[in-house]
């Protein structure tokens, strides 16, 4: 019987519409036996390591994943050019309370926000003034003048879905700085976008308003910014010590990688499935977006290797610079429009290489249905959420030339232990997981080849 | 409205129906925000760690739950006498290929199976045959003869669900040399249960057969199998020294260990949820079942914390001996029936302390309909298999008295990383996973203490 399949898939013309669920079935059983996404990983992880755009190492994963994909035969491989910030840490972030009547000199785990403007290699000391969000730092206004703002939101832990409260505390990060310097602070300090509390400070985007000085805006550990909150309770005439070395060095060139198997009855309409190539520039970027990127090439390895010839085109995409500026995602939207080009969906996995649990997406009512409808496909593989609201970050500047944006919906429970930090490293992804994602995604892109949406 | 409810609560006799939703919302946030399970099991892993039946360590962990729930408040606290097995490893194990050609002396990580007879001090010498599973052994039969046979099948890996793939390759471990002894084997290895290819052994229950020699048993781990399984297709005449020291020392007094709090309306009728106190002695017995013993106790403190009082009575039970033997599980139910105690429901958490995604359960039609019939109850926290056949070990004994049993039903991926193995520490347990399953359970047995079952 899989012979006789086997042999009905090479004849051109042959439509396989009755047979989605065996079809569906090899694609899972190919992945969780033979499954290449784990052993890519672990090169990008460890023979590459983070990648932050416009360093070296971006630039390595860019070729790696061009050779990757050439070697496995899809029909192109290419490269489109791409010009992304150069942001560069250049140093150790220091973050330390120098004048404690409890304990003196207290050194705590920092990381400089992605984008900060550091402080000079002399630092600066400030008093720490403490607020709950944007919000507590608008009820303080000018009270944070000559100040360093020091941002304490956690992360709401009632929330199963955790990508909701990362939401809920986030603006803290990615405005923080911006707010509070039109009041006239000197610093900011933001406490790690985590629901645990630990040691790991995490990392992320940030964006400075252009009418107001860019000032230093550094996350510090969840454990130290309670330290720090139960120590201001006690003394709030504390003061801290901030130092980043941080310097944006313009733009450079990159790319986005792009690898395609072309459609054989309707070559003109695209299914783009991807994540990010970038990552932060601590750990290795495994579950943030490694895993997205090796799932996204091996949906068209595994057509490869069933020998399946898909009616529609489908397109693996390694998006670069979704952290720190979306210009991938911005760039391919572009030239797909300067093109004409038909994207009838854009699938991404940015939310980690954990257990899929459904699909997350935006269009139509129509589009929206149809992807419910497919749900007795999923649930063999415990995959039952097709009706979440969202897509993804690269896929979004896509979304005015009609195509479905769709996100792989992963289970979020542990993602925020890992997320913008030195942890989020190869070991901290689970083979069988990351292979189902993978198997989800081509299971996705298989029906809609097949079936349009 | 909180407030309200509280007093309400208070009032003896006011039904909550109306409110399950939001009763259930405030189960999950309470213990999301305020749980107990992970510091719980953080002791029990860490100060007390691994617990075989017999061990001073069972004591201890026999005693510490004792307290805890001592400490909690509950209406009654009380261990229940239960004889159980005492097996000793007593020493190092040893696999070691002896004459290979190629690569001369190889040592294998090796676990002795739990209740083998060891070899003696000075080990054995014998030539290797290997078979897939007991199957493989019956084709091999005579061939067996003085051998030592290698059970080499695999976890099927493309069993979404582990425990599937678990129950089709664990006879090979819980018979393998039961069986292979009728032939004349002299000793036993078995691969793994392991989905993984890595290092670390698992151990496991084996049951001799009374009529034949107790031969040894020694899990190495998947990847020495695979190695094994390679040198032999080489060489045919490739010979293994095996030591294993283990040692039963009969029977020796131990208890489970229950609290309770008494229903205000039904007290008659009971709603046990418990997990398995003991643990194989390598690790910290944290998935299994650290983590499903705390979680009972943890259904038990929420109703304190939030001042709930059960119409019917709901019991926490750490039955002891579920790994070899299961005498704590047999004893309950004997006690049970010979008190004329009318168990509703049992429910075990015996899967691990990973994301919950259902229950399993065994009962009659009326009883499964019920269940499944609470559902939506559950979707909002992703739990969402409500009627997948199961149950538990320790709560199987009661089946004749009429209850539902039910098992808490993880998401599997990950269990069989860690079963059985020195990496079943408490780092391997993941804090929000952990507090959803004992939400999950307590969210249940408050369903079946309003509404009934």
């Amino acid at each position: 019987m899989k012979k006789l399949l086997f042999v009905l898939f090479l004849l051109p013309g042959i439509s396989l519409a009755q047979n989605h669920e065996e079809n569906i079935q090899s694609i899972f059983n190919l992945e969780l036996t033979k499954g290449h996404t784990y052993e890519n990983l672990r090169y990008l992880c460890k023979d590459i390591g983070h990648r932050l755009s416009g360093s070296p190492q971006a630039a390595a994963a860019v070729e790696y994943t061009r050779q990757l994909m050439e070697s496995y035969g899809f029909d192109t491989v290419y490269l489109q050019p791409v010009m992304v910030p150069h942001w560069v840490r250049g140093g150790k972030d220091e973050v330390k309370i120098v004048n404690s009547e409890k304990l003196g000199t207290v050194d705590l785990q920092a990381l400089a926000l992605g984008n900060t403007q550091g402080t000079g290699p002399s630092g600066l000391v400030g008093e720490v003034v403490e607020v709950q969000g944007l919000e507590g730092l608008r009820a303080l206004a000018e009270g944070a003048k000559g100040k360093i703002v020091f941002y304490n939101q956690p992360m709401d832990p009632t929330k199963v879905n955790t990508f909701q409260a990362y939401s809920g505390a986030v603006g803290q990060r990615g405005s923080g700085a911006a707010e509070a310097s039109k009041y006239g602070a000197i610093g900011v300090i933001v406490r790690s976008m985590s629901n645990r509390i630990d040691h790991i400070p995490h990392t992320g985007n940030q964006r400075y308003n252009p009418d107001f000085p860019e000032i230093p805006s550094l996350a510090i550990s969840t454990q130290d910014a309670e330290l720090l909150s139960d120590l201001l309770k006690e003394q709030s005439d504390l003061k801290v010590f901030l130092k980043s070395q941080g310097e944006m060095r313009g733009q450079v060139l990159s790319y986005n990688v792009i690898g395609e198997i072309r459609g054989t009855e309707r070559p003109d309409e695209i299914i783009a499935v991807g994540g990010h190539l970038d990552s932060w520039d601590v750990g290795e970027g495994a579950h943030d977006d490694g895993a997205g990127c090796m799932q996204a090439i091996e949906v068209l390895r595994i057509y490869k290797e069933l020998g399946w010839k898909p009616k529609r085109t489908i397109r693996a995409v390694m998006w670069m610079n979704e952290e720190n500026g979306l210009m991938g995602g911005r760039e391919y939207a572009r030239v797909a429009k300067e093109k004409g080009e038909k994207h009838i969906a854009a699938i991404e996995s940015d939310s980690g290489g954990f257990l899929p649990i459904g699909f997350s997406s935006t269009g139509t009512e129509s589009q929206r249905s149809k992807l419910a409808s497919w749900r007795d496909y999923f649930t063999p593989y415990n995959i039952w959420k097709l009706d979440v609201p969202g897509g993804g970050a690269d896929i979004g500047p896509l979304r005015d030339q009609g195509p479905i944006l769709i996100g792989l919906h992963p289970d979020s429970q542990r993602y925020f232990i890992y997320h913008h930090t030195a942890a989020d490293v190869f070991e901290a992804v689970d083979q069988r997981e990351l292979e189902l994602g993978a198997a989800a995604m081509t299971a996705l892109v298989y029906l809609i080849e097949q079936e349009g949406i």
